[in-house]
């Protein structure tokens, strides 16, 4: 695909992602994606063929950065702490810098067409299973409190969700100090720790 | 209303949570919650009088169940961080024993009407404010890390809500168990804390 093409086919990925979080896959059209971008709806199917292969798209890209992101970090020399610390801050990053396709990726999966939804469930089962593993290897390296696996994965990747809903500029936070709030509550916790206890 | 009257009320409302979390709020009717649950639909008619009838009040009793939670723990003589933590516990233990219905309020309050929209809005909004500020007072005790409230609040609120689609007694982890590891990684941290560390 030409760059010029690929960069047309970003943008219309990117505005139909805004379109189907503010109203739902169901009740977006091609026409009304073709007209918030400006050209006609005819022009629009030279990129893609259909509002399932936009979910498809959509759904695929946001699970690959994930994905990938997770890939790059298991490779990493780093204590598990750390590793996970950074994946934490990639996986926020994303909801921040790319809020209405992850917002899709997180609510509308469940329109995917049934080859593409079992796909997706295997990416998505993948990811979990890698910080999982991160998260065992950490404990049993005496890095982590010795938690249920299932508990502290579901735990961690439920505690940012609410993040794409509600980061924008103008909550007066930069991406830093947000990513920064939520490792402190995950990796060290609300409570103070006291290094002189008077009980 | 009678004992039986009222009682008959909450098997409705039960059932109907079921099909609602199961088919969705707008793919049941009347007429599967009657069938589902055994009695001609005219009869239900004699306990309530419509589907906007059931979900205002699923929403509204779960609503208050938090509240009423919320304003307990205000009055007790307790550290913040106890009191937090109580918090913690109790909205957990909502989502293990009533989760169709809380997995109906978290996902279906937007077929609100107008009137009940607005009133669940607002004790949604009351619920955050309080433990909002059990946060702050926290912070101002010199309990809690200073971290930004919204963060903080959002990230615990966000952190619990997998528990509803979660928990089944055949996870093999008791309600105490689950609670006291969510409690230890948003209180504690995953983190294991070295009190004698070496650099």
């Amino acid at each position: 695909m030409s760059t010029k093409k690929s960069k047309k086919l970003d943008l219309i990925l990117e505005e139909a992602a805004k379109l189907f979080k503010q109203k739902g896959f169901a009740g977006t059209s091609m026409r009304d994606l073709a007209e918030r971008i400006g050209i006609d709806a005819a022009s629009m199917y030279h990129y893609i063929s259909s509002k399932d292969e936009i979910l498809r798209t959509i759904c695929y890209n946001i699970s690959t950065v994930y994905i990938s992101q997770l890939a790059e970090i298991e490779q990493k020399q780093a204590t598990y702490t750390q590793k996970l610390k950074d994946l934490v801050r990639l996986h926020i990053r994303v909801m921040v810098t790319r809020s209405a396709e992850v917002s899709v990726t997180n609510n509308d999966w469940k329109y995917l067409a049934e080859d593409s939804l079992q796909q997706f469930k295997a990416r998505r089962k993948e990811y979990e299973r890698g910080v999982a593993a991160l998260l065992e290897k950490g404990v049993a390296a005496g890095e982590f409190e010795a938690l249920d696996t299932s508990v502290a994965l579901f735990t961690i990747l439920s505690a940012v969700r609410w993040v794409e809903l509600w980061w924008r500029p103008e909550r007066g936070i930069t991406p830093d100090e947000l990513e920064n709030a939520i490792i402190t509550i995950l990796f060290k916790g609300l409570e103070k720790t006291h290094h002189e206890h008077v009980s």
